[in-house]
């Protein structure tokens, strides 16, 4: 959507405090600051990170209008020389992230931001809204496309997103999490990725009868020929006028039709009926597509149950994560620089769990190198080595529990995007994007990708940046 | 969001029905659509209609660029007559809407399209999307600001929100749906409502002590200072080094403390304490502002135990509806019009709640003359007329449940917004929408819109028309 003006999504108080590090003379101050998430939705055991395309584009064409500044300085609240700023606004910072598709685990730094502490106050929201609203779409659908076990499943849930954008950049986010299509034709344009679908209720009901319905568009699309089959009665209507439609218009000009869908009723039971109605009918390529609510769970259900479903739509529990629809990132202020000097930043919180990791930091990823999974991720300070052969690690909430890596392969999860405000990365396309992803999340062990009480995945702190964290928090005075 | 191209938001297959309508000569059959909602979120008793204004701006500017007409002939499946259909396209129907900030209740047409079913058929994506998420957002946000009892709600979710609209219009509808103001920037420009918003944690992170940080921010911000206690302890630090601040830089220019936020920790306990200290200290006019995670049931549950909260912020729970992230509105062909005679349609179901109410449709409220509150909504055919004396209304589902109103004043729900493709309704602001729906919840016994097992309020079909739907379904052959 490049026409969207975004420099004005932002929580008003980034503007308050720009306006106050500039009067403050702190602007030129350099920050740190981390996107990342605490808890993986649905008490999964792993998330897909997404986003990043749209991040790029929003801080490459960031500036502020004539039509901005005033609103601004309508608000009285703000200095001329902060409304001056505004107007010469250029990002020149720094800016790491872990490449769209990645699968990712609670306190990495998914992206990390170095600049001016007014610039970086300012991308706030927008890092943090297009991260968590594209990865929670990502994530969920990687849940429910796993549970179709090679199935294909098209995103169809454009009329019950949370606006537009969440149409067509949750489809793309759908796409990178495993879905092969989606219904948003504006989503399939932009991003390049099949559109599907055939025809609504209102298409059949258009017609004097079903089978009216059904041969019209037979004639109409004979190599792409999909029918609904349960407006009337699946079974008894809907089923034998639409294999009279294949008998009667596709098989004189030499066509096989595409599929049947069902949107109601007993999926399983249905579809196991069809398969069969189908198959002494001589349409055994036929293909069976199931819509109407699903998700991981049903999905995992109707496999159980020998459902005879080839294709999955699924629309508004993969479009709105429903089941949890709060990916829940955060940004927080992780280190300054002042005079040369990095000063580690830390916010304690009650809950344990919520103290953040200081400094500037990288984020590796082990791998054993006979099966090629990942074994563990590391959270380092960024100036660290990691030795090639031999890694301690241990768990940072209980440090007695150890585990020394051998015979391993190790990469860095975060390349650099911006430097100096200009970006440095090449963008993958939406279909490099979700190739890679799929490649990733085969590094990752089953027992962490299953829907129940998935295992949980080492992601520790390097001894250095632990000693670090739990000197701050044992120095903590008010 | 004035500069989106919305034209190709469209599920696919309203392209592949429209080609089709065009192929087989049907395209200036007029169809009519309802669109309507079967169930309120969260076992709800009322809901708030919104999304108008969008989509009056959509079907206003809709029109096909070169580049979309490229994408679609790039398909290979849409007919050159269609392409230059598009190319010329204008919508000429009418529409009929309930107007935003309406309480509105299951199976009501919150919205009539007459139109040649080829244009009706283009609209339905955008429609029941932009419905679907102001209406959730506004009925959501109904039920926080209702338990609030009085105390200012804004809406702060704009960074867990499902991408950019959802922060902006999501905020609208907040805002319709009684949220006094917005942290997102945009929405506050746009709709022209007050923006909210002061300090994060990384201000007072980024000052060498909290104190510094508090005492710059008073002395940028004298007038509206509002200070964010829990970065390190509320009690030991936070609230102290406010009470300093508010002495030492505030108080000697004569000026007073706005607020103070809470963000963390027991919200109960720690209002009430900081409350105590305040007033100790002579700041008994300085506000409470809590946030973090409140949702309907947190901020009743708070005021029950006296929390002594003046402000809620409201963020994630609000913005994406977690607890119920879908409106689930669909939008059903009821009629068509060949030759100028109505045909009603139905669409069955095996679950009876889901068979469809059909033909051209209007939606009446009755209000008590006496207490000014509604009674009952029915459902009628368009053309029937309503008795101004006397009324029987019955359950549909159940018909021997009747009963006879008497005494009430009665007015149509929905208002007529295009004529033949003109806009004919005047649209207004956010702020008399949001004053509208104030006194329309106003009107609404309290039975009906608590949280736990509202009060079931009657929306009755006409007799006329419970006849019509009757005798369908009873005609109903395959």
């Amino acid at each position: 959507m490049e026409n969207q003006k975004l420099e004005m999504v932002a929580d008003f108080y980034e503007y308050t405090m720009s306006n106050g590090y500039l009067l403050k003379n702190m602007e030129n101050t350099i920050a740190y600051f981390d996107v990342f998430f605490r808890k993986v939705t649905d008490d999964g055991g792993y998330a897909i990170v997404a986003g990043l395309e749209q991040i790029i584009n929003y801080i490459k064409n960031l500036k502020f209008t004539e039509d901005d500044i005033n609103y601004l300085r309508e608000q009285h609240k703000f200095s001329e020389q902060f409304l001056e700023y505004l107007q010469n606004f250029k990002f020149t910072g720094d800016i790491w992230a872990i490449p769209e598709g990645t699968v990712v685990f609670p306190n990495e730094p998914l992206l990390t931001v170095k600049a001016p502490i007014i610039e970086a106050q300012l991308l706030e929201t927008m890092l943090l809204l297009t991260i968590n609203h594209q990865s929670l779409i990502a994530t969920k659908t990687s849940r429910i496309v796993r549970e179709a076990q090679g199935r294909p499943v098209m995103e169809f849930g454009a009329r019950r997103a949370h606006g537009i954008n969440a149409a067509v950049d949750g489809a793309r986010a759908a796409i990178i999490g495993g879905a092969v299509g989606t219904s948003c034709t504006l989503s399939a344009k932009e991003f390049n990725v099949p559109a599907s679908g055939t025809m609504a209720h209102s298409w059949i009901q258009s017609f004097d009868s079903e089978y009216e319905a059904f041969k019209a568009y037979a004639e109409i699309y004979p190599e792409d020929c999909t029918l609904l089959i349960d407006t009337y009665n699946t079974i008894e209507s809907g089923l034998p006028n639409a294999i009279k439609v294949f008998d009667n218009v596709l098989k004189p000009k030499g066509y096989r039709p595409k599929a049947v869908r069902l949107d109601s009723g007993d999926l399983a039971y249905l579809s196991k009926k069809v398969r069969q109605i189908l198959d002494k009918a001589g349409y055994e390529d036929c293909k069976i597509c199931a819509t109407n609510s699903l998700d991981e769970h049903l999905i995992k259900s109707l496999i159980e149950q020998d459902a005879k479903i080839d294709l999955f739509g699924v629309g508004e529990n993969l479009i709105t994560a429903k089941s949890n629809p709060v990916f829940g990132g955060v940004y927080k202020l992780v280190a300054l620089q002042k005079d040369g000097k990095m000063i580690p930043k830390i916010k304690v919180s009650e809950n344990v769990a919520k103290v953040t990791n200081p400094s500037y930091k990288k984020v590796y990823r082990f791998y054993d190198k006979e099966t090629n999974k990942a074994v563990a991720d590391v959270i380092t300070l960024a100036d660290e080595e990691i030795d090639k052969n031999e890694y301690m690690i241990f768990d940072p909430e209980n440090p007695w529990k150890k585990k020394v890596l051998k015979n391993y392969t190790v990469k860095p999860l975060q390349v650099k995007i911006f430097e100096k405000g200009k970006l440095i990365y090449h963008i993958p396309t939406l279909k490099e994007i979700a190739k890679y992803s799929k490649k990733d999340l085969d590094t990752i062990w089953d027992e962490i990708k299953r829907l129940e009480n998935p295992h949980k995945y080492y992601v520790d702190l390097s001894k250095q940046l632990w000693i670090l964290k739990n000197n701050m928090l044992n120095n903590i005075y008010f």
